[in-house]
């Protein structure tokens, strides 16, 4: 049988999503929760691989058992053995057809930023921080030819593995809340840093370091030498991966997140 | 000179604010800090002493000085001696008149409450967390009865060293959003573990083990054993101190939480 999860966790402490031996990752920690609950080893894989420091409010996973549990038994099984910093939120039996990487069409991400002279204890970890004032505008209009279906090769890791550079990127939403800006990115699929990337150039505009224009010479050149450094992976969060209705995969628990009223639209 | 400072901190890994022989509380972490950056001992006095896991977002302290730095220099120099987990938002010069608590004639505090059967990664430590839901209106009628001036006696700790238990408690409001209940309470003042007790005894109106109506007779009694068990401290935020207005202290700085949206009115 093939069992989907729903996943929420906080990357702060983690070595990104992906096992490595020294077992630091959120994989790892899943996997261990789920030996211990199933009491044999269960393999899972993940919608979408996360950076260290970046967080999950809609990861979705699958595996493959015989094991025959109810539901929640899973997510309340689970749960007992991970640590505070991720939950299982919802367990649902797929079909065969169902690949939480492959039948995914589309991911959204959130990215949470901090703008204030002095940092905030409460945010650490959980937003990118800039001591200086951007300009809100310049960022939407430089955002906007990024929208559609381009070579992302200027905003993609070299260590990126994707098949090809080229991705259809739906959105960029940018809303301000305080002294927070909130960015939500959707796209069929994400390339190694993208968002992290894009999130560079976008705050060097909106800073003035570049002129509103100079984001499409960036997208053109495909040459990722052109474009802005990373920027921080603390205010990136994974917040929803789509699948075909037919699916019927739960939506992420996004009612847990004190923040996310900023997105309910 | 006498210099007020503006302190939040995550309160999760902090033994409460009042400092301990072992060190490992805020106002122990603030005045290593200070005594880093001043090169002397400073003492703080401090507007409210906060318990263990209880997080400040609008706390004031003020400490005598003869040393002459500007007031970002304060700000930004004992923060580069401060943990992550504790920031100085601002700083400033105060007539011999103020005194962090003494001088406070208001002190609002926020509880954020998250109803879900599964508990939620990104809120350990910053909210607390009941499995089931609870009647919201039922909690709402049930505050009612204790706003006013009240001998709050059922609702204090027996370590609580307030010189009267009689204190004016301004406004309970409760608000919703997604799977969040956010509370807020004002008062001239709060006895040790108050509000803790007073959320314990509304969530236990909210989850019907008592009638509405048993609230007011709880706080009637006086009497401590009446009420229910104190309620947990994570989900516990200092918001905001109340001084007058002569000695401008400036307000807390709430566009660094993420929900506080839900209170700007």
């Amino acid at each position: 049988m093939r069992i989907a999860l729903g996943i929420q966790y906080d990357g702060t402490a983690f070595c990104g999503w992906q096992s490595q031996p020294h077992g630091k990752t959120v994989q790892d920690a899943l996997e261990r929760a789920l030996a211990e609950f199933a009491r044999t080893r269960l393999q899972t894989v993940v919608a979408g691989r996360t950076d260290t420091g970046v967080h999950g409010l809609g990861q979705v996973v699958h595996f493959d058992t015989d094991l025959d549990r109810t539901d929640f038994s899973w997510v309340r099984g689970t749960n007992a053995f991970l640590p505070e910093t991720v939950a299982v939120q919802w367990a649902k039996p797929m079909p065969e057809a169902f690949h939480a990487r492959f039948s995914a069409f589309e991911r959204t991400y959130y990215y949470m930023l901090y703008v204030n002279p002095v940092r905030s204890p409460m945010l650490t970890g959980r937003a990118g921080w800039i001591h200086t004032p951007v300009d809100v505008d310049a960022m939407r209009e430089a955002a906007r030819c990024l929208i559609g279906e381009h070579d992302f090769s200027a905003f993609r890791s070299s260590e990126c593995q994707a098949k090809t550079p080229v991705k259809h990127l739906y959105q960029i939403d940018i809303r301000e809340a305080g002294d927070l800006i909130h960015f939500r990115f959707r796209a069929n699929a994400f390339l190694h840093h993208m968002v992290r990337n894009l999130m560079g150039s976008l705050v060097a505009v909106g800073r003035g370091r570049y002129p509103v224009a100079w984001l499409a010479d960036v997208l053109a050149s495909r040459n990722r030498d052109c474009a802005a450094p990373t920027f921080m992976p603390e205010g990136l969060y994974l917040a929803q991966v789509g699948y075909p209705e037919a699916f019927a995969v739960p939506p992420a628990h996004l009612g847990s997140v004190p923040w996310s009223g900023i997105w309910s639209d």
